[in-house]
C-alpha cells in the first residue's frame, strides 16, 4: 500500500531539512515507526535522541509524525532550538478537536494505546484531561457524564471504534463522536479484511512498533487467516509456505515501498 | 405509574385556565393523548378543534403538551388569540436542541413517528430540515454526511434509539447524539421490561393514540408476554385471565390514576 499521505509528507520534510543542514540535526524519537527508515536517517548523520536534554542549544530538531507535546515544544523554544514540525495533518486535526472538546467541557474519551506517542502528545494538548480506553469493559466502566466527546488515535481499528462508541451511548445525555481514524488507516483495514477472505496466508510488512501495521495483522488474524507480521525480507521463513498457497501481502502506512518490494522479490525467487 | 411531570403540568395549566374563563376557551388538538381526559375538558365546556380556522378572534387557545408549531403560533397571534402554551418542558428542550443543530448546519436525524404531533411541531421548528426515521434500514440508507445530529421524539424506545445511533456511526465524521427521550419514558420502559419477566400477562392502560403507552405494550410483547393495551376498565375481558395468572399492570404518561384504579378495582371484583 505504500506510505500514507502523512508519512510521505513527514519523511520528505525531514529529507529536505537534511539537504539544508547536516550539522546539529536531531530527531526527537522516531519520526515514523519504521526502524529501516530511522536507520537511513541515522546513516545520513541525523542524531536520534529520546529527550531534549540530549540536544545542545541552537540545534535543529525534527519532530515525530505522531505530533509533539506542547510542553516539549515550549521547552524546545526556551532552548533556542529550531523546530521542524513534521506532525501529520490528521494528527494535528485530532489535537484541535480534542482541544475544542476540552474547552467546551466535554468529558473526553480517547480510543487509543495509552503509551503511543500520538496519544501522549494528544493528552498533553488537553493537560491530560481525558480517559484513554482500549476495550469494551473500559467503556462500560465509565460513570454517567453530562456530555462525552469521543475521539480516536488516528491508527486504531475502525470496527472497534464503532463498538466502543455504541458502548458509550448509555453513559451520557450528549455523546459527540468524531471519527478521527484517518482515511488511509480505514482504507488499509478495509482492504486487508477483503484480502483476508481470498488468501491462505497473509504477510503484513512494517515496523513492530507501528500501531497501524499491528492493527492490520490483528484484523487479518481475526479473520482466521494465518498471519505473519514482518519488518523485512530477512524475517521470511520458507517453512511458512506451501507451494500452492495464495499469499496476501499488505504493508503499514510507515513501510517504505522498497522494503515491500524486497519481500515480493524474495518470494518470487523462492517460488518461481 | 401515573401522569408524568409534563402531563401533570399541562393538564393542571389547562384546569387553571378553565377556572378563570369558561367562554371562548379552545383546545387545539388533544392536550394529551388520552380520550377520557379530553372528554372531561369537553364536558367542562372547552371546545376541542383541529385548526385555528375554527377559532374566533380574541379567543383563548390551549396548546398540546406535544408542542405547538411556530407557524401555527404565529397565526394565532395574528388572530389576536390568547395562547396558553402547555408544551412539556422536555419537548421544548428537544425543539431547542433541534434548532441549535439546524443553525450549526448538522444533518438532523429524528427517531420518531412521522405523523406524531410532537414530531410535526419539532419539524416545523427547523423548517422541515430533518429526516425522520423509525427503523434500522432507514438509518442504513442514509448517504455519507459531513456531520449528523441525532435526536429522538421524547417518547420513543430507548433501546431502539441506541441501535439507530449505532447504525449512524459509519455515516459521518461527526455524529452528535442527544438522548432526548424523557427520563419518565425511559423509567417506565425499564420498569415494564422488568415487570414483563415476572408476570404471566400484562395490562397496559392508556390512550390508543398515546405513543409512550403503545411503546410500553410493544416492549412487553417483545418479551413474549401476552399483552393487552386497553383504555378503560370497560375493555377488560374475563376470558383473558386464568384464575392463577400473575397480572402485571402499567400505564402511560398520559393515563390518569383514576382510570388505572378503576381497572384494578374491576379485577379485584372479579377475582377476590
Amino acid at each position: 500500500m505504500g506510505f500514507c499521505f502523512g508519512v510521505k509528507k513527514s519523511v520528505s520534510l525531514a529529507q529536505d531539512t537534511l539537504k539544508e543542514k547536516k550539522d546539529n540535526l536531531y530527531m526527537l524519537g522516531s519520526i515514523i515507526n519504521n526502524p529501516q527508515v530511522i536507520e537511513y536517517f541515522a546513516k545520513e548523520g541525523v542524531k536520534i535522541v529520546d529527550t531534549l536534554d540530549e540536544v545542545p542549544e541552537k540545534s535543529t530538531i525534527i519532530t515525530r509524525a505522531h505530533g509533539i507535546s506542547p510542553t516539549i515544544l515550549k521547552k524546545a523554544y526556551q532552548k533556542n532550538l529550531s523546530v521542524v514540525d513534521t506532525t501529520c495533518p490528521y494528527v494535528r486535526k485530532v489535537q484541535k478537536i480534542a482541544h475544542y472538546l476540552y474547552e467546551k467541557d466535554y468529558f473526553i474519551v480517547i480510543y487509543g494505546d495509552k503509551k503511543h506517542p500520538e496519544v501522549l502528545s494528544l493528552l498533553d494538548t488537553i493537560q491530560n484531561n481525558a480517559l484513554v480506553i482500549n476495550s469494551i469493559p473500559e467503556a462500560e466502566g465509565i460513570t454517567i457524564k453530562e456530555k462525552i466527546g469521543f475521539i480516536s488515535q488516528t491508527t486504531k481499528n475502525i470496527y472497534n471504534f464503532y463498538k466502543l462508541a455504541s458502548a458509550l451511548l448509555n453513559k451520557t445525555e450528549e455523546l459527540r463522536i468524531f471519527n478521527t481514524i484517518c482515511k488511509s488507516t480505514t482504507e488499509r483495514q478495509r482492504s486487508v479484511l477483503e484480502l483476508a477472505n481470498e488468501v491462505d496466508l497473509m504477510l503484513v510488512i512494517g515496523g513492530k512498533e507501528s500501531a497501524n501495521t499491528t492493527r492490520l495483522a490483528e484484523i487479518s488474524e481475526n479473520q482466521g487467516v494465518k498471519t505473519y507480521h514482518i519488518e523485512t525480507k530477512s524475517q521470511l521463513k520458507c517453512k511458512w509456505f506451501h507451494p500452492k498457497d495464495k499469499v496476501g501481502i499488505t504493508s503499514g502506512a510507515s513501510t517504505p515501498d522498497w522494503i515491500t518490494n524486497e519481500v515480493i522479490d524474495k518470494l518470487k525467487e523462492w517460488y518461481t
